[in-house]
């Protein structure tokens, strides 16, 4: 039997820190021995998250975030920071030898002035952005298997490339007509204070926002361009919706050619053949943010519009599991050496 | 002081039906002397609809649907029934001199043969067609207050409709390059007893539907190809959020000519300058589907986007108050020569 | 015709404030000229509340809350500011002539010492506890036409209250043996930025809170005391709803008699015939919070349990407009000579 | 390694059965190898099921339901289906050799003529009743763990109960003075086409239901009344929560001695120190739906009121899963040998 690995959290009071905690309770290989809070330091787990109390994880007490500690307590660490926080304690856990995944937008983006352009902050640690890999397994499984520092993915971005890819790599759609209309549950807008995210900002409402420019656009750019192997700019709209959890994007692609949905969809179930994660849907299904909640698939669902000459993608993610802490398990389940869906859900929450 | 119009209801115990009660609760020159369900008749309103207690309404029995019974008692009647059944009374109601506001798809589509395509049953009151005026003041007025006949618009086209008349009318939008991504609250969907229309099925979830053919679809065409004067295809989608009412169009479309803004703000605020009903928001708000909720309003709001050369319209209404029975009210008003507003919310329920 | 009152409301950003600014949209016999706030003034009130664009209403500019400005331009003001703070106010504005109707606690309890031991802080106008009227119509409709302050209720006491009333009156219940289980929608918790009240937080879940003493305890124990002319503790306990708006309280009492169902509902009907907005529903029927949504009613509904001699009183009320802003603005038409429901919504959001 | 423990499901569609093949998917020792369905016979489960997709038990052939094939493949069978239908099933499964799981409420009540009195059915299979165990593992582990026909517990008693027993037992509250306020999820009221289910009509809404004589009531006394070793009448009384998934329940009880809630809290951790499926929160925390939603959990907490004497109980569960699909999986895993909380998860889906 393998030794069990030690794992650390750095930022545990948010939603994507709540749902890496949720993940770990039933992961047999790898144990949270280590979650930090500035603001909860000294608490313990189950003071602040009481769905925890009576379970071996609730006891754990939060410290505060110490790289130096976190170096000799963990072999791998989870920073679920804001971006530019993320990119010093990255890059200081990195120095002692620890394994990263970072949940931040720090290391997603490989050209550092782009990166500064959409962030508005300077990138410190530009050394890192060469060596970080991109934790999207479906693309990047081996550079992932090897790497010390993952970028974990955007919650849109996955959505949008897992949707994508398929169609871009076969050269069915025309690159510069495409437009996402990506809707989101309220869970990815954090768990920060504001006015917006209350019950009843936010309850039997829907609207959109961010538009026409939300960070995630050149991050989907990046991705999308390097499988097309070519420059695209694309539209890319987000909502938000009264759920808790789940992203659905609707993406409108134009076909190079007559294309029928049966010929479409074999060349989605082609490319996603060996990657269980990814699930095309049969023909005449669509996807559903409850069909995921909860799990890291990505599921695709598509249409293809004679009268308009369209093929529609529609993809749905779970935006705090495969959007972000699942997916983080995932990558830190590679990089480990474990099997990459090793105590990872793949049972939603229905209903 | 003129006198009070009695106006009757066929159909009162769907969505459409209830709000058109509901609304008449605080109308002072129109009153409800009629309502008809076949399996509720007998009844008090107040028995179903517990929400009129204490109310002069809930007095008021339903019977079955008897044409020459509306006939004799009402000046007006608005069929909030399925299409097909609708056509039937309509006609009869018209013969025996009554007006008649038809909340169904059977008098929108000008062209026999299109509806029968659509909607997969005969038209057999095609000589109505003609007759019929579509029920939507910004664009008809003069002709709806000369009409004995109304075709309410669909909730999906009235949002679209609006939504796209500047910049069609205008000529700053290619006609070949259009995608509506429509998202409507649970309530359009009606209150026929299916499993997916069920708390529990809808609620926590979002997904897509009739993609990529919804029956709203020829109606949206007809109408923007007469503002464009040409024949426009669109590629029309739509989604089920989990909200009660509501809908909220995306709609992407591709400029024929750079332009700012400031300009395409310019071209709405004109063209909706003298029609209060429609709000073209100020440059930096989106719409929201609360702030229309239980109101006849329609919000529009506009975004440029320069990296994809695209305006994209946000346009929200409360699908069951302007889509459907606050219109229809709007229609009554001015076909009985009341002031159009007459007995119309403007308040909508916040939060 | 009468002269148009006019109205001013200090404290308009907060869910009370909003709910006023909505009920005021359609009164036509009482005008906001006044609409104060220490962040937002100098905006348009549409600034803050795009619901309020082509209003006459959203061109209202928002002022610092300034006392002098607010006598010389009001007949009458709403305050709806934090207990403590509405003391000073409203002092201030009494002593220059005008009317006030406070939606804080700072009048409601009529002993000194029993208000700063809940509240937690010294009330500094206790020369005005003897004046101000508890702003429950049905129970002092003579005392608040005559009034020029106004206390008015909070939403759990007035649909606890009313609740109560009749079985009290009548002796038909123990005075020993009262429970109170009252359910609550977030907007009664504000529109503070705080973590519990976030969408994610209060979405899918349910839970008590405040128990075993909310604040509201004594208002009820006091108006409930004076109607059985004894001293009456009660056990109230509250719970968080996740929804916008809507009060259910279950009263859970023994019955001091066997007493049939058709007899304690007599009793109710005859204690509420000349009372119009407290509707107690036929038998068989309960309250439902959609039924009162938007509107002043208090939805009364009873059930006898023979197996255990209980009598269980439901009561419905939105916690916004019956247990805030709409109870205020019955008051402030009484106050200022206009019929109670002059300008008062009756007709609920359904669905 | 222990071979597989081969399950049946009668009845797949309902929520109970969806929540059973949740469950399955990650239980490593227990196998779906039959589900039925009279309505679905003949699809795969993944058909009706998207969120199986891609999983091996998506590819379960749903058959018609047929003891003596379930007899010859299955170890233990779930019934998942109505009252009356189950209790044929169960006796010819038993005869038949095979273990028995019943979620109806067939064999709950032990009282012939109570179960006919409440059920308005003749209980045809009386024979069982005697030799059925009552699967609430906390009171009854080891007989259960010798049972062959299990009555899996009703959700609303599984919350209750487990509320009141501490208290009970150690003889702290009067038994002649129990009120139960029980909120629950609208997955509590199944997946059958009624109007009252629809979206529209449970959401943004709450109402009670069944008052003052819901059927789980006799299941509750029968059971308390053993622990209290005296016959106990009680005051249950249930509304409907706009969630999908949750029971809380508020029990008000009058302490027989006074008692601080330090002393409540020792007698009620005592209880269930070697229960580790209920958790007594914390002094000062109450429990909330979301924290045990998806798990078999039993929340409790404890509030004491001195000014009335009261002990005031609140426990939550998840009803689909501790209330209903989870409990039957604790108690199979228990038939049939294995630990008891083999393959059932701990981690609720948060937020």
């Amino acid at each position: 039997m393998s030794q069990i690995i030690k794992a650390g959290l750095v930022g545990v009071t948010g939603y994507t820190g709540m749902e890496l905690a949720r993940l770990m309770i039933h992961h047999s290989s790898m144990e949270l021995v280590r979650v930090t809070s500035r603001a909860e330091a000294g608490k313990k787990l189950a003071d602040i998250y009481p769905f925890l109390n009576r379970l071996p994880l609730g006891d754990l007490v939060i410290t505060q975030p110490d790289p130096a500690d976190l170096a000799e307590e963990c072999d791998v660490v989870f920073l679920a920071v804001p971006h530019k926080t993320a990119m010093e304690i990255a890059s200081s856990l990195l120095d002692q030898g620890v394994k990263v995944v970072d949940l931040s937008a720090d290391f997603r983006i490989n050209d550092k002035a782009t990166y500064e352009e959409w962030y508005a902050v300077e990138h410190t640690r530009p050394e890192l952005l060469a060596e970080a890999v991109y934790g999207l397994p479906e693309l990047y499984l081996d550079k992932i298997m090897g790497a010390r520092l993952i970028a974990n993915p955007g919650c849109y971005p996955t959505s949008s490339i897992l949707g994508l890819a398929p169609a871009l790599a076969a050269g069915l759609i025309e690159t510069d007509d495409i437009v996402i209309d990506a809707k989101s549950g309220a869970s990815g807008a954090g768990r920060g204070k504001n006015v917006g995210s209350l019950f009843c900002e936010v309850h039997d409402n829907f609207r959109a926002y961010s538009l026409p420019a939300h960070r995630h656009t050149p991050e989907i750019e990046q991705e999308i361009s390097k499988i097309a192997k070519t420059d695209i700019t694309v539209s890319f709209n987000t909502h938000l919706l009264p759920i808790d959890r789940g992203i659905l994007s609707t993406i409108y692609t134009r076909l190079t050619n007559e294309l029928s949905l049966d010929e479409a969809h074999q060349v989605y179930t082609d490319f996603y053949a060996d990657k269980p994660l990814v699930r095309v849907l049969p023909i005449g299904q669509l996807p559903e943010t409850r069909f995921v909640k909860g799990t890291v698939f990505c599921d695709i669902g598509l249409v293809v519009d004679p009268r308009t000459n369209r093929l529609i993608i529609l993809s749905a993610i779970d935006n705090l599991c495969r959007g972000a802490s699942g997916q983080a398990l995932l990558n830190a389940n590679l990089i480990c050496g474990l099997d990459m869906d090793e105590g990872i859900p793949m049972a939603p929450m229905m209903p």
